[in-house]
């Protein structure tokens, strides 16, 4: 494909993406069309369950919700050859081209899931005026994980076109359930990263000006996703109290506690309990309450200490109002440091490219977290190296925005960037 | 109207009134009919805001779900002669009948709200069977409330016929939102029961035995529905926790320190935060707390104490976290001694009734609240006597049970045991 | 003795035991003095450790405390004929009076400690005035108990004296720590008051009228008096906080959650966490925390159903931050009506004395507890009858103020009427 | 005096203050002795008030217990030539040398004070040994501020002796109240190191290995010591537990929200409850609450932001239950970065000491807080350069430990390396 038609066919796939936007670990549609393109590219593929444990998932939608969604995948163009694979809600999908020349392994990690937001209908709203704004209510792909998937695509093609070009193997990683950081470890876990020398995830955005690159990306927190739910006993509140067992009041005590675990010498940490919802009437001892909360830390062993605390808390709330209490993991993303040899690699690609203006070795301004750790992690103990890089684009509006947007012109780009560190790292290699 | 008949007529108004149930200040179809029945049988009417203020209207629904209401009221046989009057949610009557005879003013207190609540499909529940279940999706007469309003219309035929044997002014008071303790006050406060030398209010079933009869309900307890709210500022909470106000911190430390609140030496009290709902996202501190709680208070003045402690403690928590706090009341009743002379007129005229098998002066057994109270606390204040009265009746299942029913034949002997005690009281007074 | 010296020694009596009063289970000078008494007026006594068990005392001083106070107490006039039976703090007599007659078994209780109170030096203060003001710093019998001791020896007078006009047999129990409801329960497990047919407590003040008797005082709450320790780790807070293990977080849950335990819809109760102390340094992790509580309940039931969500909620709170906690019962008290048939006879007695202007059966205006009523229960299970009656008093200041003072014109009469009560039950009796 | 001579002298003066320790504004004893020493040495002497500020004092003691110590000071050799400046607790001295050459101004700083830890009587324990352990019992040199203190007067010694070959002007601060960072403000608002061109605060030990030294001692906590206090209203528990106001609800309210204070994400913060006291009773409801508890920032900002919140907090818990409540400022520090400039002339000149086996420019390994940083920002924002500098030494336990001990073979070494400082710093700045 010539690069007038790639910088298309870029646009036109993520516009597509934007267009049918699906939540973690519901990219039937989405990965349909990705094991489509990349089947008739040549990849061999690895689709759903192969690729993924079931135990490593955390915080999947039920049986229902999926087949739900599963109707809606049909009903709006999901290629109906690789549907069954993914039918499930398992929605992994690992490319794999091996070169002719031997080599080491690279792998891309590409996510696609979008976010439970209600895209804006406003009028200067890019999507909005160019038609391409979301068709599936309250769901929209508000952090650019669509631009994401159609950057995989167009490095999956020009990896695919200049093979003989390249050396070792390259796999391509398509990866359900970024948001919340629930999907990577399952994929971890079933060992698709096992044996990679080099790993590179990638993400648009993030606050890296336009046309700006960083090639190693550190600072993000190990977090734990944590649903808590305590069940106790209904009883009318005026006639009968004493009957009851308050699930408001251990969950009350349980929220000022988890703010108040001790902070860790070691680094920083933070909890927070987002949502809180308990009880059904006013007039009724509440037997339930349900928990949205988050811990997070510097280092995973920070993380743990405060999700260790937590338990305690939670275990001695129930045990306060002797109710059950179960604490659920709906999602957990670990602490890890880019290694810099791969990234320097990054860097030099990023700076002789002609659209990008300006390349950074390493950047610490994050706060937030990433289940890409899982992999890099698991590559980086298995002797390997890995990354995480940021292709800088001027935003409409901050992620998870009901109005953000991207610029195209980053696809290509970025594309060409990750292309040349295949072909360099293979290249050094030799 | 012959006594077979108006048996017949108890029964088909008390299965209209249960196949259309409306909730509270949205008795529109329902008081519309009754006004309908009332104005045939030459009751002089005074309707909505006539006999209601705004200010006395607590947890009244917003205008939005008041005009919805307005429409299915309207498609349901709403009576089109009267609904204006009641078409803004304002849906009290009082009807009145001057008899010919000087002598007391004697008013009976009627509500007519049902429950949210949806209604059980089960084969076993009689108005399933037959043919009269809820049509309005998740509301119902789980309390008995149809059968009041059927009572009343019932007691409105036989006094307007027998008008020449009465004396003195008999007062119908038909009163919007009993449950949540929401509609009383308002009338009271419009002085509908000024003057009034008689209070009769009663309610059918409670637990007391089929074909029995308790003239005195004492016990109730003083309550305050209360809806909190805190409202802080959201921010993310790994990245700028330091910029949130919490609100979930806010209202947790409320919940447990209004749990707290210092017993009374006076008697006994009770609080109860019955739902919390808090927080708009895992990774966002929360920017809201909303709490349905109630306190309750073995008299006016222990609930009155209570809820200072909560306001106290609302304000405090609010302060805390640099929050802005709301304490809204939704609902209020007081708590108020019967008048036994009165009791014991009706517990006479029970007694003389072939089909009530027992009659009990009073009874301490309550543990709810009423907002009749603030009717019996006025006429009392101003010199009157009021009593709250039980008719008995085998329960299908419990009050505010999706099973709830009541046994119908219950309802003539109410009509006549409060006509009774009106022509009583005319005579004695002479 | 005749009705004036008896006077006089009743008085002597009374401001001896104020000059030297101990407090509970230190009772080693007291219960000396009484026991040498009774034995030269001729009881069979009963000391120490055979009417006490050790399992059943509560909130008992350690050994060295107590070693301390015998030695005041050998200092200060202690009889040292019996000071043996007593030296380990267990302070209880019974002392039994068999009379000619058979008839039925009476007993009467008698309380002999006094308050952790520095008695007012005030130069309106009467003991202070007279000479008799406490000579042990910090102790006061601010209660009234030195009164009690010293009606118990008056009536033991009385009734030795009159033996032979007696019939059955009359049991003198002298209990030891009755503040804080710690010693009665010793007493009453060791077997004193089994077989008793009639029981007799009785208390000077409290609120009576001077020359006024109350034959039955209802109302005492029951209540259990507790100490908490949680124990966890210190650490320093600025270096190494994750170390630590707070024991103070934990104490601030448990205290919030025990004010927040449920009310009981069959009475009221009340909880107190009356003393918290924790840590030991401000910049370090608090290892430590202590509480000093009290539970209440209308009844035995009411009370326990308190303790046990106590007990719940300081197992959960330590769970929560993994401590060690222990809740020690440092006093216990009953709830009991008093049996009317004795307080009938109490009531002729005391109205047939010229000093008391008036006598009440019954009275329930108590809010307070008392372990009297461990002996109370045992009595009325065994089949007898029990009653706690009031000698009212003109009092200086309030029960358990520095300035605490009583009439001792109130003394002689007391002896009399409880002298009566005996000879009426055996009269009644044949 | 000579180098041998020297040593002996530093041991000496540091015995003695090690035998007559004194805890912050009260090292009477301490500071005449020191005034004596400098005054004899020929230093200009400013003391007391003529040094300290009045209101920048923080948890300075009361006057009964001040005028208490200096009767202790009289009585165990104070100098009594300069106790009167000393009398009422401002204990603080500069004294100035001026040198004959014109040249920049120096000052050191030299801590004084004791702690309230019981030394140990260990056979082991050398001071014990060698009988200069403490005589004032509870009080300790357990941080080796005797030891700087000697270092002080060594350091004062050998300026003098040298005045010739130094240039401009020296400053010698003894400040007082170090522990609980209390005393330094106080001096630096009165302004001692105005217009001080190089400060130069040190440490002995604070695990620097033995003849180790470290230039700049970076990462001192910017922290707030606060006595904060609850003030309700007492009331019997049982009787009338509604007229308290529970002083202690809302502490443990406090305790909770203070500990679950938002974590700052520009760097690490701490909040400690260390010691909590309240209530006077079981049965009485508790009307004080004193919480000692202690904030810390990575930086002066985020510990004001803790700051902050906490007094938000207390004043919300204190509005819940209607109390008054007091926050008290005990002692303040700063987050001060070290210049590095004065560090490295420090660095060179314990570098070139025979005694000193390593040195380092910076260490950030500190996570407690000094009040040096008062004066060390004072200077910076007055464009001087500061540094606070350690000598390694080995420690018989750690710091705060009843057996902490020095070892005395680093007194001389430090005295040389800080007079060599003085000497260079006056020769760079020719």
């Amino acid at each position: 494909m010539k690069q007038g038609e790639l910088a298309e066919q870029l646009i036109a796939w993520r516009r597509d993406f934007h267009q049918y936007p699906e939540q973690g670990f519901l990219e039937i549609r989405t990965a349909s069309k990705v094991a489509g393109v990349l089947d008739e590219l040549g990849y061999e593929l690895a689709l759903g369950k192969e690729v993924m444990t079931e135990a490593g998932c955390m915080g999947k939608p039920g049986e229902k919700e999926t087949k739900q969604h599963l109707e809606w995948a049909l009903e709006n163009g999901a290629d109906t050859r690789y549907v069954e694979y993914f039918a499930e809600g398992y929605t992994g999908i690992v490319a794999t081209l091996r070169t002719a020349q031997p080599g080491p392994t690279i792998a891309y990690r590409v996510d696609m899931d979008a976010l439970p937001i209600h895209e804006s209908d406003a009028a200067d709203h890019v999507p909005n005026q160019a038609g391409f704004r979301s068709t599936a209510t309250g769901t929209m792909h508000a952090c650019g994980h669509d631009s994401h998937t159609s950057i995989g695509l167009g490095l999956a093609t020009k990896l695919a076109e200049n093979k003989d070009q390249l050396s070792g193997t390259i796999k391509l990683i398509f990866q359900p359930a970024e948001e919340g950081t629930r999907g990577a470890k399952s994929m971890a876990e079933a060992g698709v990263v096992d044996n990679v020398d080099y790993f590179i995830a990638s993400h648009i955005g993030t606050g890296v000006p336009h046309q700006h690159f960083v090639a190693a990306s550190n600072g993000f927190l190990a977090t734990s996703k944590l649903n808590i739910t305590f069940k106790g006993v209904a009883a009318h509140a005026g006639a009968k109290p004493q009957e009851g067992k308050n699930a408001l009041l251990a969950a009350a005590s349980a929220v000022l506690n988890m703010h108040a675990v001790t902070r860790h010498s070691d680094g920083s940490s933070r909890v927070n309990v987002g949502e809180l919802h308990a009880g059904s009437g006013r007039n009724i001892i509440p037997d339930y309450a349900m928990l949205i909360a988050e811990t997070r830390g510097e280092t995973s062993e920070i993380n743990q200490y405060v999700k260790e605390q937590v338990q305690s808390i939670v275990d001695g709330a129930a045990k306060m109002y002797q109710l059950n209490a179960k604490v659920e993991v709906a999602g957990e993303a670990l602490n890890c440091d880019c290694s810099l040899g791969v990234a320097e690699i990054l860097k030099q690609c990023a700076e002789s490219h002609p659209e990008i203006a300006g390349a950074l070795l390493e950047s610490s301004d994050s706060s937030g977290s990433e289940d890409a750790t899982y992999f890099m992690d698991r590559v980086q103990r298995g002797g390997g190296q890995a990354t995480y890089c940021i292709f800088g684009t001027e935003l409409a509006a901050g992620h998870h925005n009901e109005k953000f947007d991207i610029h195209e012109d980053t696809l290509l780009p970025a594309v060409e960037v990750l292309y040349q560190a295949a072909k360099e790292i293979g290249r050094i290699a030799e």
